[in-house]
């Protein structure tokens, strides 16, 4: 009897019930519940304890009515399955929680566009919303910006679109992989690319073969995976070699493309790298495993998520509007076993 | 100037404005946009297509005050770094965003627990908690029914812990790769545990050896990864061989742990299987990769998700208080290159 009694007072506590037991106003209440809001630090931790002790939490929702802030990010992901994306969502997750804010996720459903799913993510008033590995069309970004709502796209960037972008540097990334397979004694160079009409693929492309296109030599040949998945690598690289010329080596638009190319390379008798040189990019986790031991390009995740931090000022209380414009960041070059040193070529010469 | 006017209006655009324009009540305009009223579906899209042109969205924020709900649902996740987490956390997302529901996600950051994050998501009035890889004290499942949140544990439950929970049967799961192992022929049984302390893998082990008791045969070896990642598996499976007699077959707490381990066992120059049989848990892509084609225990994910879905009634308007026990899935077996069929026993022996 006595138990029920007390469950029926603990749903009942409110911030004024609060602030008369423990003789404070009802503003010093809920200062103790503002991240950056002044306020005694023992003031702080009576209140929070009597807080925890009665059971009272504030009502984020029905502030962010008045502060017109909810404090919830959205991050709009299109595919969870490949291996980068749970990185990228954990390192933009750390960000935006660490400032005493939350995310809300929404994965694209496969078939559908992100312009399909906005106007329901942009009904819960989210202070910001970050897309990756999936962009919006300039329509959707204009209903945004109508609305205020500041959009980020992480490691996309569509040109002309009015929106604030931060993206690995994919061109100088796949120059820098042709230096690479150049130096080390390869002539035949071929690409394989992921879904055939996206920034990270056209760009890691257009680097790679404009640089061999520099040295005198051009793609020797080419397949489109179709999407960005271990099968999608697998079966191009499987048509790739298919004829009786191969070439010497292959960079593949993304690490589980060339992990999937290297495991159809192996089927088919290929040995890696003696036979066929293999390059991806990303540098997930998988790439290291001896299994694999990948040479590819490391996209710097956690500095990018920095400046998805920074261009947001998720740690200032109110999320700015970022400036339209696309920022970009240099990869690395991470050298594993999949790379032939040809013989006969100095390593020094370019 | 007449674009900058334009604006200015949009950012106005009311309930009421577009139920005037429509020559419609604000109530319908209101049930146009709620899933599970009841409207004319020509109204609908009439509705629709003025809102998206005038730019209107309803503020589910504001709305949530009233019918006391926000639509929203937490999920809780520990480590997206194994990749079993990343798809358990795509396939509760779709279950949630499919009812129309938006996915809060929280990651736990290193070091804290469940229980310190918690009362910040408690804050946003969520309408249920679901938490995978992690778990929650008994006091903070109490704090989460005073508030009347429902909380479901995922693919964890804590025995004599009043919440619901989904989890596979791994006691079962164990049992299953003992009589696997046995009835290929194995005599020396070893097994590689993740966190010593959380059920799925003490649950396994329990199987596990159980079962290899009830054959009269005790655990060969076992050895502690301390978590279940991929380095925990490689250094656990150093230390089981490092000895002159070694186990015949290893089954791993995860497939990222067995992944490690079979890598570990290589770079000993052990073959897997002749020399050492590998069975796995979980069923990840990677596992049915050809550099390791595990043999594994597939956890039902699909199923379990329909039932997480199932008990908070996603599929309903309103979320509902599911029952405080916890539900069970069967794994089943999935037979591919890393157990050794050994010579002079019939498989259908058992």
């Amino acid at each position: 009897m006595k138990k029920r009694r007390k469950k029926r007072v603990l749903r009942q506590v409110t911030a004024r019930y609060l602030a008369r037991r423990l003789g404070l106003s009802q503003s010093t209440i809920s200062r103790a519940f503002t991240e950056s809001a002044s306020i005694h630090p023992d003031t702080k931790e009576r209140v929070m304890n009597a807080a925890n002790s009665l059971g009272y939490q504030p009502n984020i929702i029905a502030r962010s009515l008045i502060t017109r802030q909810t404090n919830i990010v959205a991050v709009v992901v299109a595919n969870l399955t490949d291996p980068f994306y749970p990185l990228v969502l954990d390192q933009l997750a750390r960000r935006i929680q660490s400032n005493g804010r939350q995310v809300l996720l929404f994965i694209v459903p496969g078939g559908k566009r992100v312009d399909d799913v906005l106007p329901s993510l942009l009904q819960y008033k989210v202070d910001a919303i970050v897309i990756t590995s999936a962009t919006v069309s300039s329509r959707m970004a204009a209903v945004c910006a109508t609305q205020g709502t500041p959009v980020v796209l992480f490691n996309r960037y569509v040109p002309g679109l009015k929106t604030a972008a931060i993206c690995c540097d994919n061109v100088a990334g796949g120059r820098l992989v042709a230096d690479y397979l150049r130096m080390s004694g390869h002539r035949r160079p071929a690409f394989i690319a992921g879904e055939p009409d996206v920034t990270t693929s056209l760009d890691r492309e257009k680097g790679f073969s404009a640089r061999w296109l520099e040295f005198g030599i051009s793609l020797f040949a080419k397949e489109v995976g179709g999407d960005f998945s271990y099968q999608a690598g697998y079966n191009a690289a499987r048509r790739l070699i298919a004829g009786p010329r191969k070439p010497d080596c292959i960079f593949f638009a993304s690490d589980v493309m060339a992990i999937g190319g290297i495991d159809a390379l192996r089927a088919a008798r290929l040995r890696v790298p003696e036979d066929i040189s293999v390059v991806g990019f990303d540098d997930v986790p998988i790439a290291a495993w001896p299994a694999y031991e990948l040479t590819t390009i490391r996209q710097p995740i956690a500095e990018m998520a920095d400046a998805m931090s920074d261009v947001l000022g998720l740690e200032t209380p109110k999320i700015k509007q970022p400036a339209h414009r696309a920022r970009f960041f240099e990869g690395t070059l991470v050298e594993r076993g999949t790379v032939m040193k040809r013989v006969g070529v100095s390593l020094a010469r370019i």
